[in-house]
């Protein structure tokens, strides 16, 4: 059985902390905010998994560090970077990703420091979703660049916004600001950045206070919604993901 | 085949009255507001079940009594409540209600008179939710008690508000009041609490105008969306808060 | 394989254009907008097939002509229009549309010029939903004219406004207007009527930047919610609404 | 809460009796084999019902009286049965019976004492069956008699024995003797007719010996996979039987 | 509405008869056993079109031409052949050809007149399934050939033989053989090839005796069975056949 | 990524051996057949994990050691062993195991080298199953025990042998030996205990003929399968014998 020594200090791009039962993951790029590439890929599936692991994770915080939570890419897919085998394995870790954040059965609530541009979707699926008023959403890593959005982010969307709204936010690229963000029911509440973490912590500590058990029964029984939706169509989706990606490789090639 | 005479007078928590065919099923403790507890629950689905076994029921309006829908425990589970053989009959009782409730085939208008914070529900459930404007909707019965949500809250939020946002109305507390709840689509109409049997009323007698076998497979078509929601994740939800009764009991005992 | 030639001259109610690789599909009676009836509905699934068929249509745009986008019945389907053979053969031409109009692989932009009260989910199940300031939404042709609501429009209303919105529009007669459904995300953009096919064709310029095969793996991607709800409800409802026709004939035969 | 009193007397087709908190169900027509009608039809969800009810059934047996489970009809529907609000009313009936059937929560037995061709899946819903050397299967309700197979045969025959095995029994009136049904899986123990009841009350006796909630969970366990088909399908198939005796009866009276 | 004549004619790989209301479709290659490829690929999704657009086809049988069902290429896939576009469009026409055949309302018998061991699931899907003595069955065109097995026979064999029994013959390539395909209950009547179609016909015929709509909801109703199973994963399947076919030709050519 | 050496030795329950791309996992206890308790559960989801991370495992096979596959306690859970914290946990790793066999996208042989009591699904649920002649199956671990089948039992098997097969087996403690087995399908070859290592070896080179995109997509496509089964019952069922243990040990200290 894990226990926090054993994994708090593996990662590169998450910063681990626990105080109370409450851990915070803290992702980011050498302290500053996460810039997305093919190595936080291949570290998260781990991250979730040890968490996943240890019981002595009560209430878990997710959140960004710096002005975004994740809106860059460090090495943007090169050239190199979309031939198949790379893309396989990275959406092989991608579905552990969302399948090891839904085997947590801690409670977690997910802190959005600023834009989530990429991969908003390890935000979106926690329990309650806290956002900076500096924060917006967009879907930068699909249509926007020539590949079909099927790693998450097609069962996210359509699921917190309605499919209608979900398919123009897809498709052409649209950005959406925290206050139209909280008015659409994505997230629950917008805060000074400065304020962001202090309330998570706030209601963590009001999550504790049933036993874990129930706690952790209440995770299950909510997180029923995400486990069906998944199961139903992300393997179709990594898979059309995958498929684009060599096409899109194979014309840039030619 | 059941007729109104051999049921109508069974109820102590349900008062029935039928008049051109529409029934009106008003809860009630003693003519005021119901008081929830184990015999409403224990009476709630025989009164589903001879209401849905009369063919001559052909619009159902279910609402209150005095100024709340549900809003207050008769007998808050007692220590010796959360004992598990109670616990399993009262969610085999859950099980029939919702099951009784969408297995009439006559169309329900909820005329929702006032705070709905426990069992919400049955009156969300309706085809068509008017509310009155001192209504508010609240979950008190579960997280807030130490329970996991799982007894069809957890399916029913999530449908009419979103996923996130219901994670956050289930685990933190929060009211919704009459006028986001239209908002938000829980409910249709928000009239003054004077007018609403009036107005439910008048819809009952408008839905009316179709014949009888097309106003239940109306009916019918539209309880598609609710019947696979409920066959899919109700099961799990009950067993979890049997579960977590068991486990709350237990650590109180300790 | 289908090429534009042998399918562009063939149809009554819909003028066929294409430029570019974008295709427009005009709905249309004589040139003005399209009174609904039984005659085109025969010819609409095969529209949609030999459109589906070709896969040099790599955008497609469905609109209406005039200031309706289908408002009116030209043929109000007769006492002798509810024998039950021409209703069979209805409800499987309008499967055949729903399946067809699913199985087109190129991304499709719903251009809603005006009032659409009679299957306005033609539209909706477009990927991207764009209305004219005078369009209104309502469903005329089923429980307003004693028929269950079964042949689609109980899956995509629920989809698009939540179930308790839709179950109050489709069993009340319910106008949604332009304003209105822009803010309940059931269209993305609300235009003057004048500047509606500009701005569509816009959009299918921006939706052809990636390679065909990308742009049809994420129709397909995105798609994947509206075929399972189809499957799930589709055939019970359309059964609902030909046995409901049959029992109004019978009524008003006696 | 219902005890064995206040309903062991009120059914004239199912003699009751209970012994040990093993209650049998004894299907008849006046002591001998029960004749199918529109009576038991009604009677049947009222037995499953109040016998789901009482939690002093501990385990419970069916079975049929005389030579035969159930093979003729006592009012084979006459022309007059074939119209449509008597159908309604008998698919309604048939649902409540297969639903009652399964939220009985103590594991079932059937002992299939003779030729089962009409409402067979009564047996085969059971948790254990078995069946009398002069066991046969035939589905003689249906397709030989002009309707399509849509009670809940064309779900259960498919999961016992496979869909192109069921489809030829369902569509040729092919009958398959207990050798056969034991062969294939349909039932599990073949026994001389004067053996059975003995044989059941052995088996009732072994289920009996782990404790009553546990029995109960082990039978929701593996009812849950009937509860998905019945979900899945039964509404439909209903429906389609519903809207084809009204065709038949249509027919037969032009 | 499609007739006969505007249709019978049309197709290289099928021949078409019908006599009092039974249409037999006799594939081949130039009057002998069909050879499989491109060609007769892109004109089943057409044949079964065509056919399901007729309401004068009111039962139809499917067989092949000569000793075999369809067991041999002929143009085998050449490396050219594995190019992306091709396979693309190649998969997108089988899951025309079944949903086509699944759309054909009238019931179908499979008369298998000798081996298959390419797409056998065109014969295997139909309602009664007869087998020519000489017949085995095999899946010659996937593992064998380097292909993922995801056009249907993945989803048609699991459920005909159990899972396990399914993925020990996709994976080594064993052939099963007539006698064992009856006892599997893959088929459902074995005879000499000689008697094959009089036996069909004398069970079309037979199958004809109930009104039309009858025959049709008969049809509809135990299709439900496949149509979930093709919605749950044939868009999977293709999309990783088409992907396994794009991998092996880079490899090939590499 | 996982190599193999970094795995190799870690694990105490399970000797893992690799030549040519193809690792076998021998499941055993000091050398001879496992003997089932709480560590090797706590043992297996990282075997599982550690094997599906590393993709130099090209086809994975599983077996045991001595004459039985697992068929033993070593640690019957003991009174104190019914206490629900540690029941919980036991439920969480079982899921993980399944989770993470499922993961594997390895083609899988299970070689059952004798019975199979405990926890054949982890061996039932591999690709290709072979068995020695000594092999017998049973559910040792559920109704036998006391508590009710909710660990997957309730899933494999009838999906393996048919739901009313399944039902008896479970429910008595019936053994299938070696032979009945193969008829059933849940095996696909039988074979004396000496020759099996050498067969599955056999099996093993012949899938590692394809290359190893289309050998994993192969994999993938027949998991749908059980990934769909698993999804849809397998949290259920857990909590059912999480919660029957709770009330079995409560009965016991009664």
């Amino acid at each position: 059985m894990a226990t926090l020594e054993t994994y708090i200090d593996r990662f590169r791009f998450a910063e681990l902390k626990r105080e109370g039962g409450i851990l915070t993951i803290k992702l980011h790029s050498k302290g500053d905010s996460l810039r997305w590439g093919e190595r936080p890929l291949q570290e998260l599936p781990i991250v979730m998994w040890e968490v996943g692991q240890d019981p002595e994770n009560e209430v878990v915080i997710l959140t960004g560090s710096g002005d975004n939570f994740i809106a860059d890419f460090f090495d943007e897919p090169s050239q190199s970077g979309y031939a198949a085998f790379n893309f396989d394995r990275a959406l092989r870790n991608q579905r552990a990703v969302i399948d090891g954040l839904l085997n947590i059965s801690a409670p977690m609530i997910a802190a959005v420091n600023g834009p989530a541009h990429i991969h908003s979707e390890y935000a979106l699926l926690c329990d309650i979703v806290l956002a900076a008023e500096n924060t917006t959403f967009q879907d930068a890593a699909h249509y926007q660049s020539g590949l079909p959005p099927g790693d998450g982010v097609q069962i996210v969307w359509p699921a917190l916004i309605g499919i209608n709204r979900a398919r123009y936010f897809l498709m052409t690229g649209q950005k959406i600001d925290a206050g139209e963000a909280l008015r659409l029911g994505v997230v629950s509440e917008v805060l000074p950045q400065a304020d962001l973490m202090g309330r998570a912590r706030q209601l963590a500590d009001q999550l504790m206070t049933v036993p874990q058990t129930v706690r952790s029964l209440a995770r299950e029984t909510l997180n029923c919604y995400w486990r069906r939706l998944m199961q139903e169509d992300l393997a179709f989706g990594l898979l059309s993901e995958g498929k684009g990606s060599m096409q899109l490789y194979a014309e840039r090639q030619a």
